[in-house]
Order: C-alpha cells, then sequence, then structure tokens
C-alpha cells in the first residue's frame, strides 16, 4: 500500500466527508518551506490559508528549527503545576509586554478551544467566587465560532457543524452578527451609525445580571465568513460591556499575530478586555499552544484558599517546546520588522482585492491586514444565494488544488489568509490566479 | 526580576492555589535527562510521576531528539483535512496494529480533554445520525475524571475540581465507582464477585434507550486517587454494554503506552470497545497530542452525504512534528524491547510497595505496574480520612521535595507514577526515599 492507500484505510480526517476523499484523496505532503508545500509527486501549493491560519513566518523558518533543535536537547517537558521553565516565564513575560495594559497573567494551554474553555471558566468561576451566583450565562454572536469542544461550541453560532450536538451544550444567548453585505437591520455600511449594536445592548439591559462576558472574535468573525466589521462595533460592545458589568473575552485565536495588519485585532480599538485568547499564530504555526490571558482582578478572585484556586490544566501546559517556538517567533517579529514589513504589503493586497469586486459571482470583497474574502453569489442584484447541494465552495477549491492554491472554502465564502512572511511577487501570483479560477466559478 | 519573580509575577499556574506559590515558589527546571529534572539551583529531582503521567522513555532520549530535528528541517505543520503527510498516517497505521482487531480508525486532536469529547460526540453523533435520537446521555463512574473543557468534565465526577462549574455540564448519569479500599457495597475483596458492576447494569437495564455510552479508565481511576480496580470488572462492564447496545468508551490518556505493564491497560481484557482515547504518553510525554481510534461501524455512520460527516478539529491536527515523535517512540518501546524489560522490574516494584503496609498512616496499598498509590488515613482501623484542612497530602509533597521527589497528591493519596526507562537502581532509591518520608507523615 502506498501513503495515499493508507490514509484512506487509517485516517479520519477533521472536518470531512470521508466518502469525498475517494475523488479526491488527501495531499500528501512531503516537505513545506516559505509559504509553499510540497507533495509527494512534485507538486507545489501555495499555503494561501497558512494551513488553517497559523502560519505567520513561513514554514520551516530556520531560526525556528535552530530554536527546536536547541530546546529538545535541554528539557523536553516538565509538569507545569509546582514546576516551571525559562521559555514559558519569558514567553508570558513577552505576551504581557505586547498586550493591553490591563492584561497581567498568562494561563497556557494546548490549542485554541481550551483556549476558550479557559476562559469561560475563567468568566464563571469569578462571578462565582464574587459571590454574584446568579451570573451563569454568556452571549456571542450567531456567526460566531469559539471551537469545537463542548464549552466552545456553546458559545459558538449555530451551523452545520454543531447543530447535532445542541443537546450537550449550555444555554447561551445569541445575537445577531454585524455582518455588513448582510445586515441584520438592513442599513447601509458606512452611514448605519452601527446601529446593530442595539442586539448586544437589549440583551445586556434586560439581562446583565445573569451573564458572565460577551465572547467575541474581534473585526473578523473567521469560521462564519471571514466576515469582517466596523472597529466601532468593538468598541462599543465594549463600552456596553463596562457599562453592564459583564466581562469581554476576546478570542485572538485566528486573528492574534499581525494578521489584521496589527499584533492583535483589539490594538485597532481603544478597548479593555477581561480576556484575550490566544492560540494558531502563537507558535506560527509549528506546534499546538494556547494561552488565556486576563487581568490582575480576575486573578484575585481565586487567590486566597485552597478551595478558591482555578482547577483547570492539561499534561503539555506550557510545553517548553511549544513555548520556546512561541518565544523565537516574537523574535523573528522584532528582527525581521514583520509588522512593518507587512504593512507596505497590505494596500499592495487590498487594491488588487478590489479588482474582484468586478466579477460576476463575487457579491462581496472584504478584507482587513492580510485576510480578504469574497463571498460568492448566485446572483449580485438580489444577493442570493447558490443552493447548498451545489457545492460551489468545493468546486473553486478543487479547482483551486490544480492551480497550485489552497481555496478551501467557508460555505461560499472564498478566502486568502496569507502567511506574513509572503513576498510580493507571490502574493500577487496567489491574487492573479485566484482572479482567473473566480472568473470562471459559474462554469465550474 | 529573576526567573522566579517573573513566574510569580507573570503566570498562573494549572491546578495551583496561587497563594501557595508564596511559601514554596514553583521549581525553576532547567534540563532534564533519564528519569531526573534539574533546577537552576542545581537540585535533582526524581521525575516520580512522570511529569504528570506523559514522560515514558525518560526525559531528553537522544532518538526522540534526533527525531525532532529531522522532522523540523522537512515539515513543520500542515492542516490535515484535505492533506495529509507521512508521520501521521504512519502513526495511525502503528497504532492500529497494535490495538483491539475492532479499532480501525485514527481521529487526532491535541490533547486527553479533546481525546475525550471527540469520542463523547462520535458516540452522540452515531446515535443521530442511525436515528437513535433519544439517546442522548452518557454513564461514568463517580471517581472519574476524564479531563478539564466541558464536555469532559460532564462525565468527570464530581470534585473540588469541577464542582463550581455544574451549572455548565451536560447532565449525565454517575455510577458508583468499584474502589475496594471502600466498597460501596462493603464486600470483601476477593470474595465479592464484582458485586458493585451492579450500579452499571441497573442504570442500563433502566435507561439503555437514552444511553450513548459508558465511558471508563480501565483498571486505574487516576485522578480518583488512583484506584486500581479488578479486571473482572472492566470484562462484565463491557459484556454489560454490548448486551444493552450502548457504546464503551476506554479512557486510555493515563494508563496507555505501557503504564499497566502491557502496552494498553484493555489488553489485561478479553473486550472490545468502540472508543479508545489517547494522550500524555502517546509522545512519550515530548509533545502535545491527542488521538482517538474507533471501529469500522462508527466510521461508517458518518459516511455518505456531505452533512453526516463529522464537523470537529484542531488547528494542529495531527502535527507532523508530535506525530514524529509518537513514531519514535514506539519505536523505541520495539527496539529498547520497553514492555520486556519492565516486566522485569514490576515484582521487585510491587514487593517493595508491600512494604508500605506496616506504615501507621498508610491505609491501602494499590498497584499495578509501574504505578503505586497509598491512600492515607488517620486511622487504619477505621479508615478514617484526614480533615482536608490539614492538607497532609501537600505536607508530604513539600517533604518530598526536599528529598529529591515529586510526589504531589491527589487528595490524601501518595502515588508513584514511574517513567518506564527507570532504572532498578532509581526506582528502589525512590521507593527507599518515599517510605522515609512516609514513615514521619504523622509528624508532618
Amino acid at each position: 500500500m502506498d501513503l495515499t492507500e493508507k490514509d484512506l484505510k487509517y485516517i479520519w480526517h477533521p472536518y470531512t466527508q470521508m466518502k469525498d476523499c475517494l475523488n479526491l484523496p488527501p495531499i500528501i505532503i512531503e516537505k513545506a518551506d516559505g509559504v509553499k508545500l510540497y507533495d509527494k509527486n512534485g507538486n507545489v501549493y501555495y499555503d494561501t490559508i497558512s494551513s488553517w491560519w497559523c502560519n505567520v513566518h513561513g514554514h520551516c523558518h530556520p531560526r525556528i528549527v535552530s530554536a527546536i533543535k536547541k530546546q529538545a536537547e535541554k528539557l523536553d517537558h516538565v509538569l507545569f503545576a509546582g514546576f516551571s521553565h525559562k521559555p514559558a516565564i519569558e514567553l508570558a513575560e513577552r505576551l504581557i509586554a505586547i498586550t493591553h495594559k490591563d492584561i497581567t497573567r498568562v494561563f497556557f494551554s494546548d490549542n485554541g478551544s481550551t483556549s476558550v474553555e479557559v476562559a469561560i471558566k475563567l468568566s464563571f468561576g469569578y462571578w462565582q467566587n464574587m459571590g454574584y451566583c446568579e451570573k451563569k450565562k454568556f452571549i456571542s454572536l450567531d456567526l460566531a465560532y469559539h471551537g469545537d469542544t463542548v464549552g466552545a461550541m456553546s458559545v459558538s453560532g449555530v451551523s452545520l457543524f454543531n447543530e447535532i450536538f445542541q443537546p450537550l451544550l449550555f444555554p447561551s444567548y445569541k445575537i445577531r452578527s454585524p455582518y455588513c453585505y448582510r445586515c441584520p437591520l438592513d442599513k447601509v455600511k458606512g452611514v448605519c451609525k452601527i446601529s446593530c449594536i442595539k442586539f448586544l445592548e437589549d440583551i445586556l439591559k434586560e439581562k446583565n445580571k445573569e451573564i458572565c462576558a460577551f465572547i467575541v472574535e474581534p473585526l473578523v468573525l473567521g469560521a462564519g465568513g471571514m466576515v469582517v466589521y466596523p472597529k466601532e462595533y468593538l468598541k462599543k460592545a465594549s463600552r456596553l460591556c463596562k457599562k453592564y458589568d459583564v466581562h469581554l473575552i476576546l478570542d485572538e485565536v485566528a486573528t492574534g499575530f499581525g494578521r489584521t495588519g496589527r499584533m492583535f485585532a483589539c490594538d485597532w480599538v481603544d478597548l479593555s478586555p477581561d480576556f484575550i485568547c490566544l492560540s494558531k499564530g502563537i507558535t506560527s504555526g509549528w506546534l499546538p499552544l494556547g494561552a488565556t490571558l486576563t487581568t490582575d482582578k480576575i486573578y484575585k478572585a481565586f487567590y486566597g484558599e485552597y478551595e478558591k484556586a482555578f482547577f483547570h490544566g492539561h499534561t503539555y501546559t506550557a510545553n517548553p517546546v511549544s513555548t520556546a517556538v512561541a518565544l523565537e517567533s516574537l523574535n523573528i517579529f522584532e528582527e525581521e520588522k514583520t509588522l512593518e514589513r507587512v504593512k507596505g504589503l497590505i494596500p499592495v493586497f487590498h487594491k488588487n482585492l478590489e479588482r474582484f469586486r468586478g466579477l460576476d459571482c463575487v457579491g462581496d470583497v472584504r478584507y482587513i491586514g492580510m485576510i480578504g474574502a469574497f463571498e460568492l453569489v448566485k446572483d449580485k442584484k438580489t444577493k442570493a444565494r447558490f443552493d447548498q447541494k451545489e457545492r460551489i465552495g468545493y468546486k473553486v477549491y478543487k479547482k483551486g488544488l490544480e492551480n497550485g492554491l489552497i481555496l478551501r472554502p467557508l460555505g461560499d465564502v472564498i478566502y486568502l489568509f496569507l502567511p506574513l512572511s509572503v513576498k510580493e511577487d507571490e502574493m500577487l501570483d496567489i491574487l492573479e490566479r485566484t482572479y482567473s479560477i473566480l472568473k470562471e466559478a459559474l462554469r465550474l
């Protein structure tokens, strides 16, 4: 049996209807370098979506390879209760230095879902420890995605992903999202005065006594369709949370580490979060690591008698190799001046994205930083969606692969989520190839 | 600021009342080798509990160091939907080869909690996809621990760890555990005919139509107090699950990879699981990785129309570096004949553990494979527990550190959970030191 046959025989891939693999078997990647992936047959693919939004400095960056080697020789792992180590401590120090001034503590875990679970539990535990026992619920957006564990699904929007698991989820309030292309209030972007904030305000006004936190992906609703929303919405949301004494949990798992053009999406807005959830780009796409950052106020609510402690952990919490890699990624940000370099690329990227508006099937083009998305529609005038059964996104994805791109769709949304290390000519090549494919999308 | 001060300033440690760190700050580990950890002040500690039950072949095993280096140069990471790679495929093949013949598929994730969440969701999804929509609940033991995410907590026993989070958990049936030292039926071990299986039988008889699965840690309830229970219990449980058409989920996160003297704890018993959850030892204590293994029957229930797929995943699913490490760990098992070597050590270990029964404060000694536990009691005759406020376990832990041991307690249970690579003289030294400490425990 060759590797492909073995894959089909033994592996159950995530988010995959395995029957689709009969016609389109998984592509076996042998090596990676920069923004490129190389398969066993010599084909090359641009990692157009940063391997699920996590790669930052390009694949197999030599500095990170060196950091891994150095750490592996010294300390593989040690339990993180009662014990600690330099890479985790220095990483915590650095994360605190680059986030909001109120952020003072780091709680490590293994991935985005667990970073969210930790925030949910800390917020919930805070209110319980402080005696506000009726505060037990959360608010989130109806297009939110915060992960696939039961707690993370509970605060995500209801979708094909989690619909059948609803009986396992704790109840939470879902409000309409600031989805400008399909405005829930039929307003016009730019002159709407962010009226849709009313959905949050209404529920806060009515239910604040039972609400622990509002959890939100800042500026971009990722899996919900790369919905880029106005900064003003986030600012207003933050103020409302303060006003009604409800925590603000920022899920920066996808948006963190430079994606939006600043280190964190929340850096665009004057606000003070109670929690910031990090993963994905934290290790520049190398190794599993999650982190939940929080404030002194939250920390103090768990400080004191033994019983008040936060009893949560994972075996590999703050793994030395993962944290050493994360540290080196921050070093690269500084020494390669990644954000400055990207600042030069972004206007070129956005200008080129605007060109896609002319395409027949592109209803909306939205972008921020190195993220750009195209919402495909059957009819631009009515914004009518494609029939789900047409699987237009899947057709584009297959066409993309033939052209060396990974245009993995989110429903009918095709997007680019580029590594920050992408070079201008590579970026333009990716855009050109994507344009050619979308131009023919209706004929696929 | 030195590292310790920075740690205390920035880090929130798992399962830790941070106030305790004022008197006993986290020990900063600089390097590790074999079963030993070295701190920044030159102190040496035996990793008596395998860094939370995950280290297998000793720290910084040179073969694994080489495997990491080799993989890091080639392929750091690639998304695992639509794409695949050699280390993950070969690891899946190897895992299937060494587990029960009915096990045919591997679904990767990042840690023990997620491996359990995946099993819960797959079991639940199976029944929904098959049209048994009333099957929505799970059964677990009242001393079970399956992780800290909301789904994993929901099927864990209620304890100090998760009590305040109960409002967030989905309801599940908890049954009395086969805790021989404190038999729920006041029977005598050995002649009890495993009467306590009735708790499982009763609930299955009455509620099987609404039950998805029984989830259990095979042979050892880890965080519940290293409660080693009779193999016959597991065998009977498996048969009852078959009889009442309920899945059996084996959480081998702690017991897998040789801990009990066989590769998996379930290898001691003739049974056929529907799910096996793996993590911890899978990478020999190096890097985060989880895996949920299942059968063709489960797989087929998600195979077909797009909507039936299992929509679950984590960014770092099947990370190439983690899976390469896991593969190399299996190679070491073969080439160093780890299980054979351990087979020679185990009788010596157990014989020495028996000696602890003579100690004043040791109410129970229990063991299997390289796991040994001592339940400390105030009064051996009445089995009266210590007052929680005395924190006897914590006192022993502190004394252990002074003597180069990590005797991290589970309540009043002190245990050894040794790396399989431990040498006989090291093991005897650990036992001797532990004995001396427990001899004085009542005077601490």
